[in-house]
């Protein structure tokens, strides 16, 4: 069984306070090789998975095409989202995606079992929070690899499904953009805006 | 900007590999400091949060009796289990959970805003599903920290609300179990016992 020590604590905690979400305004047109992809997508499966499950797929998009009409998906729902927050000005000169910028794009879907999973029989949304967990695991080794992630949700999953080509009997878990940036910012961007405060941790109830 | 290095990846990868579902039957009677918890916890903080909303709750569980009545919930909801996988022996075998033999447990809540949340307005989940981030990262942090945690889906969220006095507003997300442990399997144990096989990565689709 391995051991772990302090300096592997302090290499994880400080993957885990540089990781951000990335934008198209910080992406670089630079190659994701194949062998290194493959690391972060072995990362996302050997995450937890209810009942060993691993409910988790994924579709690499690269296609500009494909890519373009994801794209127009988001125009679509952000107009909607910037009529909700008219009152806030900020909100229609953030930059919210890098659907096009990034080098590629993944959709990360969670695949329906047709047969019953062990530890899913209480609780049905175990299977999503498993492809979840996936993603956090891409997520933080695509950090390490010094590669930006972005999750792109002002999408309407069921257009996405339709552009993909995707099966009725996948769910659409997140749209991630994926690629080198030019910098990871300091503090995540809609702290240093002011759009919202970091909470605290100490309002934890210990019963 | 923090560049990580070859060291570093490998370091989250053997993290990542060695993180397990710890069940009742690893957990050892031994403190958790409430200095560790809260490293612990501050991962689960430093997960991305849609619109930096960061809507998780921990509600920390060590009274006995709360434990107990947790527990008698997962026996209940653990019999209607072995009826659906009556055909399979080995089911009713298995360790599903370590609520009592833990040190403490951790009811994860995902709380609902009142107000809109950027990043939200086209998909509802995406406050839950930064909260199962939070969880995975807390997960790893564990590991690093030679603690062992297991996620108990077997219980019904309604029953597990209303002994911990949850209020209206908040979803239960994830019951976990915390602990240091005698042991770290070297591999899941549903895969090690066959009752599921790691699937491929090879079907992955790439347009």
């Amino acid at each position: 069984m391995r051991e772990f020590t302090s300096a592997d604590i302090a290499c994880l905690d400080e993957i885990i306070k540089a990781r951000r979400d990335v934008r198209g305004n910080r992406f670089l047109d630079k190659k994701i090789d194949d062998e290194t992809l493959d690391k972060l997508l072995q990362a996302a499966c050997d995450a937890p998975s209810v009942g060993f499950s691993q409910p988790w797929k994924f579709v690499i998009v690269k296609d500009a095409k494909k890519r373009d009409e994801i794209y127009q998906d988001f125009l679509k729902e952000n107009e909607k989202a910037k009529e909700i927050f008219k009152d806030k000005e900020l909100y229609s000169k953030l930059k919210l995606e890098g659907i096009k910028e990034s080098y590629l794009n993944i959709a990360v879907l969670y695949e329906k079992s047709d047969k019953r999973v062990l530890g899913q029989t209480s609780q049905k949304k175990m299977g999503e929070y498993s492809v979840v967990c996936a993603i956090q695991n891409f997520w933080l080794m695509a950090r390490a690899h010094n590669i930006g992630v972005g999750w792109v949700s002002i999408l309407k999953p069921k257009r996405v499904k339709k552009i993909l080509n995707i099966e009725k009997n996948h769910k659409l878990i997140a749209y991630l953009t994926v690629g080198y940036v030019d910098e990871f910012l300091d503090e995540p961007e809609l702290l240093t805006l002011d759009w919202e405060k970091r909470k605290s941790m100490k309002d934890i109830k210990v019963i």
